[in-house]
């Protein structure tokens, strides 16, 4: 089983999954995924993942594992982490470990392995973001589990290793560093101010309307103030919520639309490359027992968001080294680009 | 003038330089940089680069910005800071800024494009780790300059751009993020256990030796518990010292060695792969006019030291989305493979 360090340090958690380990002369950063070739995740091949935690579009009393799906939900075959067993936390004089719980989980988010999420239909969409809530809601029903990342990696400069269209789902047992900051500046915020960050950023944001790519009637996509890479995007919603999985259907069918739209548009402007979507919703709020983490003002604290990251520059030693950035596109211009597209 | 903006969620701070703006389609992620072509950083070439800041080996009184240096510094013919004017901190609205003011320099290490550090002589990497010092020692004479970072970026997955072997030196108006949480952390755990965080640290790993690669007379290279890549080296001073501009001669000599032989461990075991590597001294302890840091018991909070990052595996989704990192390599195995080299 996997195992979860902290850094001594900075509060840092590492997964070390040293049963995927290899030689070291096997890695290789890999060339783009083959596309067209055997796809384990297509219609047919059910019986090459583990089986499915979920699905849509099957007929109800269709078997599992077969096809007639439009969306799949499948155990990772290679997890990073393993749902089996109690959280042990575990001290080794002044370094802090746990085993390796939690899931990792694979969104299969069409039956070809040619679709597209930058083409997709708003129903097509509307099941992959379906799958995304369902699978939040599943997995924090484990109180073991405190946050859950739904993410996807597009193309090989964003780290994806298949080609067939798939999203990723990891619950961990800890929260993590960044979702951290985040809550930590909002409750710090709202402390202060009795307002929420979030909705105050929003505000600004759509008063100045210098980095607002669109703004529809549920949802707001801007280019960050402070993006750290060209062409940044992120996606709020309107009215202020922490939680994605409490979306109406009225919401999930606008921000399918949104979405599929500002990923058309990054594809037209920037030739198609490669990109990583964060969507972050809050932490699991159900208690852990033993452990219960304080949420008393998380509604106001924390808004739910996407994150979309072109992987166009390469991050090298000076963000490695500060965790600054350097962005050679003001997000100013992007907006002004993103909008004419 | 480029702008540095923090995130106003997050402490994180962005350099938008947007006079290196391209058009949006002329991003691609690049191809390695050629070696063997024209090399501006090459002897004969020196009026290809902005004047030298700085240059060892060449006689006392041969002109500046000709041949017969060792080392040469220059300052970076795109640099993501300017070292022009005075510090502007503005507010706009809840987002904070301030003008572009730092210096971005390049140390060319040797006058041949072939040169590789890992194949370095210890009076070469004298010679390098002593311009890692002047310029260190020179930008912290600018009290508008809060922390001087240097980095060394080889191969294409590393962010280098230029093959002919350099490192870079940017200096920065704040204190960045990740250096932050370093100080932070060692001053916090100083305050409640009167002991240095790193000295405690080092101390556990000498006697677990589980992860030490090596341990000679001054410095101690290993793997670092929680290291979020595989192959990730760390590189400390035996004696607790938290600025690198102090090294005696003796620790300059050994710390080339020691650097040199570990750059050849992983290349050798890794078949010579990209990595970026960082040196982490402490911050200017200068005060700044008007805005003076508290460094009171910076000797002990913090210490120096090298970050080697060996570029194996993609950052995605995951460790975007969290600051999480899955590592396929326990420590223990990689040390124990470096070992046996």
């Amino acid at each position: 089983m996997s195992e979860l360090r902290k850094d001594p340090i900075v509060d840092r958690w590492v997964i070390v999954a040293s049963e995927r380990g290899r030689r070291p002369t096997d890695f290789n950063i890999a060339a783009d995924p083959p596309t067209g070739a055997f796809s384990p995740f297509s219609p047919g091949n059910e019986s090459k993942t583990p089986p499915e935690v979920a699905q849509i579009g099957r007929p109800e009393n269709a078997p599992p594992d077969s096809p007639g799906w439009r969306v799949r939900v499948v155990p990772n075959k290679f997890p990073a982490l393993s749902n089996q067993g109690e959280l042990d936390y575990q001290g080794k004089g002044m370094y802090d470990l746990m085993n390796g719980v939690g899931a990792h989980e694979v969104i299969i988010e069409h039956p070809s392995s040619e679709w597209d999420m930058a083409g997709a239909s708003v129903e097509e969409m509307c099941d992959v973001l379906q799958a995304y809530s369902m699978r939040i809601t599943g997995l924090q029903q484990d109180p073991r589990f405190r946050y859950v990342l739904v993410f996807r990696n597009k193309g090989v400069a964003a780290g994806a290793t298949i080609a067939h269209p798939h999203s990723q789902v990891i619950a961990l047992p800890i929260i993590p560093k960044i979702v951290k900051e985040k809550l930590d500046a909002g409750k710090e915020y709202f402390d202060r101010k009795k307002r929420s960050l979030f909705a105050d950023m929003l505000r600004q944001e759509l008063e100045q309307d210098e980095r607002i790519v669109e703004a529809n009637e549920h949802f707001i996509v801007m280019c960050p103030f402070a993006s750290r890479f060209p062409f940044e995007l992120q996606i709020f919603p309107r009215r202020h919520n922490h939680d994605f999985t409490s979306l109406s259907p009225a919401e999930m069918s606008e921000l399918s639309s949104t979405l599929q739209r500002n990923l058309a548009r990054i594809e037209q402007a920037l030739g198609n490359p490669s990109y990583n979507l964060m969507l972050h919703s809050c932490p699991n709020l159900q208690p852990q027992p033993g452990r219960p983490d304080y949420w008393g003002t998380i509604a106001e604290d924390f808004c739910w968001h996407i994150d979309i990251l072109p992987r166009l520059t390469n991050t090298a030693g000076f963000e490695w080294g500060t965790g600054c950035y350097i962005n050679p596109v003001a997000p100013e211009q992007a907006t002004q680009f993103l909008k004419e597209v």
